[in-house]
């Protein structure tokens, strides 16, 4: 039972790097990179926010160069991203946006997790989730001289960070860890969802 | 007396964090940036240096996420800069110059001990303080996609590393630790500060 | 006979520091930056990757400021970049491409060597090396808010990848470490060279 339930995880971990390096790899094809920059960005977007967890809290090696699945994972995703490039252009919006928000809820738990396994405070495992999230994205906007996306509009990153504020607060609650998981992963996710249905966005400056 | 002194000094370190945090979170403001990139902006301003020399030396997880208190000041001086963005605006420039300048002296001066704490070489350790006082300003102008402002123009990483060296020569000169501190940190907030008055800069190339 | 062989790798490897140098410092004088932002520019030019191979592998502080002659050697081709700029520009550019395909070249193989010492997966220890290759260049391009050059065109990081695939690969058929090492660092600079002189690139989206 339980290890399905470690297989289970380690796929959908899989998947969404998967998921997370097609998105980089397209941003990088859109703008005209070659193929090396694709794969970079790819990889970049994919495994850029657990390496810059992962830096922080002391855990090096960082898990994803440890485990070659995972830079081959992101490596093959930036790769379908360049050689697939019209198909991929033209997969529906919406289902990429499904997969990238379960890509985040998945990075953003998982990231808390880490983070309070290695004993960080509860507000800096919340943080950690966060980054764990979106890091990854901000490197890629960073590397195409861009104003990283999250840091201008919509409810992304603020919605990893609720997922994980409630995540916490549940566990805190004596909620299993498993449950408190899931709901944190499912507010993350709803959050995301919701708010590019409605149209929402944070406050900003005129 | 020895208390007091380590109370002093953590009053002025969370300042300088406040300060810091203050700025930057403003930029990401004026920027247009939304709420939570402000509060990012704000975050990195005030730890990003500090984080960066920490990861150098192998202090992990680095000291401004292990003691929860400097993201929360960090955070708070963010929310602040947004929610009171035109009142901050008000404040006289050559106020927040005065105290910016007394941050960057303090965290050149801190980053410079801590690095020589951590067996670094002197040459190194000078360099490390000047990361710790101006790192935060880096990343922040490069997540607003700008060439760091400190590369550019004015004398203010110069007056980080000038402070770092009289500090370490007036160590090499057995000069008591706390008094190399002092005139360091002094020498760069003077230079600084005159620096501003006189208008002087650096050379460059035309 | 060994000693001599190491007299003569630090040799190179300071002088691919301090070649990088003079080129990332060239850049930011083209650029206008200030004497410390050149310093700057050309310091992460050269150290830059190293430094972010130790920092993922885990090898702190990293091998380029636990040793002062790296950082040292780095702030003098900066240096030299600012004060004899006029002389450095009239280089001839062929020389500069050679003297870097040979600092690109020594970098990749000795970055691949140290992750393997590291105990890294093969495709992790050829990444590393074409990280330890072109991440000082990446780093300069971003501090300039530009799309790193090795993302967007060329045949450079793709020679610093293929000379590393090429030393691995020479290694899992057991030739000696120091044969294996020369093969691949004489593929990435042929193929670096050639790259040059055919006018060859990678392909991208139009």
């Amino acid at each position: 039972m339980k290890l399905h339930a470690a297989h289970l995880l380690l796929t959908i971990d899989l998947l969404g790097t998967f998921v997370f390096a097609l998105e980089g790899g397209s941003a990088a094809a859109m703008n005209h990179l070659d193929l090396f920059g694709v794969l970079v960005l790819g990889f970049v977007t994919a495994v850029g926010g657990g390496i810059i967890r992962d830096l922080l809290i002391g855990a090096v090696p960082p898990a994803s160069i440890r485990d070659w699945r995972y830079p081959a994972i992101a490596l093959a995703g930036g790769f379908v991203a360049f050689v697939f490039f019209e198909q991929v252009q033209r997969v529906p919006p919406s289902l990429l946006m499904y997969l990238d928000a379960a890509g985040l809820s998945l990075f953003a738990i998982a990231g808390t997790t880490k983070a309070l396994n290695f004993n960080m405070h509860p507000l800096v495992a919340a943080l950690l989730g966060t980054i764990t999230g979106t890091g990854g994205g901000t490197v890629r906007d960073v590397l195409l001289a861009h104003i990283p996306i999250i840091l201008v509009a919509d409810i992304y990153a603020s919605a990893a960070l609720a997922g994980s504020v409630v995540m916490l607060i549940a566990l805190r609650l004596k909620m299993p860890p498993a449950w408190a998981a899931g709901l944190g992963g499912s507010v993350c996710f709803l959050l995301r969802v919701l708010s590019v249905w409605r149209n929402w966005s944070l406050p900003h400056i005129a």
